[in-house]
């Protein structure tokens, strides 16, 4: 078995070597400038892994793998529409650095195309790997949607806030784990505890997000702390607060969101004053454990050797006590 | 058999039925929108079309033959946003009607929605089905964006016209018989002929439609004329007219095609004339026919029956015909 490092390596080299370049050059040069960006890699990870976790063959689960990282990037290329974002891993995003209708073209194709690679497995897996797939990107557009509807509301429910970061983004995760241990034959009650060991360290991944953009350690995170503090972004922590806070607490906690003239310094720093008066950092931690110890339940249930599952423990050792 | 109007009342049916009304309103709600305008059909009538021609099972053609008009729509609705488009089948678009994010991710969802009703077929047909679905879903993708070019060159060979075209529009026809053909079990070389007869007969409509806008007879034309050439929108007409003209013609036309201050009708009535002189409607006229007469044989290579024909050949006979 390989390392979570090493099945990065093959798909890094795998993701240069599928390069489009037959047709119209405005269409396939943003999907190759997408592709060709400095990325984590971790779903195509997760296919491999998983499928090797079951004997399976690593050269057969490469091209669903990449379909899956296809797909992903094809939704944050609409994505990065959507939220009018410029940059996209340190690099301009695909609409700033063309235009919006290449971004919308050349997103439409990549999803076909990560559907075509989606295919390229054997007769007997095509239908489980497709309606997985299928039904793992209408919950994708789903938890877009409801990412942007929630911009619109005034509060948001927790349950429901989980509801939406599980369908943005815990689901893919779980969908390419169950794609890597469906094409490598596991038995389907297996297939579906990796599903959900991806799943729940996919709702806890996204919560360390949260209390990482205001908690991390500054020297580690490398990024300007509190941007969602400053975007007003419902996260769990805001959600939380706002849930928890009454009084001078619950009004001040107000000001700072409805008042948009304020210095973004100073508004980071009493919202996360507040929070930690409210002790949300400690809540979200507890949410997140709570998420955490689902999806190592489920990696117990799965009915293979414990070293088999050294890969993934370590891969969720590692999203947990991560700094940034 | 049914006729090809029958047809088109079972799939109006259909689609009144396919209503999507889980999940986020503003995702599925353009959705529907989208579907309950009033449309030809076209396509999911020739995939039921070719189905029957075969022997094949209607009821079993019926998903497959809705998925690919929810693609067609799918395409439908983000090409009127790279257009611009207030506009469409009268009505207003999604992203006039809602806005350009909705309309992206609406449309996104679409086509997750298509693949899914794609694969609604028997175990063997699902990876020709789906590997034709992908191929042709790629060629549209292309043909958009070989339209979009075109808009900033001076000007394109006539080739390159019918390339366009051809992915833009013709290739969904053949597709979406090749797709009842192989739904009803044809032979390879049926397939194939009938993928033919379709793709041909889409580039001579879309001749047609070229020649329509300018030369239909008002009273049952139904829209205003001459929209393309007040676009100077790059058609069979204007291109072999550019090819053509010389000398003072060939001023003339450059003139009307780069003056941004002329009046519509002075414009559409100059052109017109400079379209009759250089006789380009009989030239669009003889190309429409070399397309419809290749298709016509490769009709006759189907190895059916005439009778089996006589659906396919009164459609195309009434493309070829009509008026509006």
């Amino acid at each position: 078995m390989h390392s979570i490092s090493e099945l990065k390596q093959l798909v890094d080299k795998a993701i240069a070597e599928l390069i489009f370049n037959a047709g119209p050059k405005d269409l396939y040069d943003p999907i190759n400038y997408m592709l060709s960006l400095d990325a984590k890699r971790l779903r195509p990870v997760l296919v491999l892994c998983a499928s090797e976790m079951f004997n399976g063959d690593l050269k057969k689960s490469m091209n669903p793998a990449l379909g899956i990282e296809v797909f992903h990037n094809f939704t944050l290329l609409h994505d990065d529409i959507m939220d009018n974002a410029p940059l996209r891993r340190t690099q301009q995003t695909v609409h700033s650095k063309w235009n919006v209708n290449v971004a919308i073209l050349s997103g439409d194709t990549m999803f076909v195309k990560a559907c075509q690679l989606m295919m390229m497995t054997d007769d007997d897996k095509v239908r489980p790997v497709m309606e997985l797939f299928h039904q793992t990107a209408i919950e994708v557009c789903e938890g877009q949607q409801l990412d942007m509807d929630f911009e619109n509301l005034e509060t948001v429910l927790i349950g429901d806030y989980i509801h939406m970061i599980t369908s943005k983004t815990a689901v893919l995760l779980g969908s390419s784990l169950q794609t890597g241990a469906i094409l490598a034959s596991a038995p389907d009650s297996d297939a579906k505890h990796v599903y959900e060991f991806g799943k729940n360290i996919g709702i806890a991944f996204q919560l360390k997000d949260d209390i990482l953009d205001v908690f991390a350690n500054d020297k580690k995170f490398g990024k300007q702390k509190g941007g969602d503090i400053v975007a007003n972004k419902k996260t769990f922590l805001l959600l939380k607060a706002l849930e928890l806070a009454s009084g001078d607490d619950s009004s001040e906690l107000k000001k700072w969101i409805q008042d948009g003239n304020q210095q973004p310094e100073a508004k980071v720093e009493a919202v996360t004053k507040l929070y930690q008066k409210l002790n949300v950092k400690e809540l979200a931690e507890a949410e997140m454990d709570k998420y955490f110890e689902s999806a190592m339940h489920h990696l117990n249930e799965v009915n293979v050797p414990d070293e088999r599952k050294s890969a993934l423990k370590d891969f969720a050792g590692q999203l947990m006590t991560r700094e940034n």
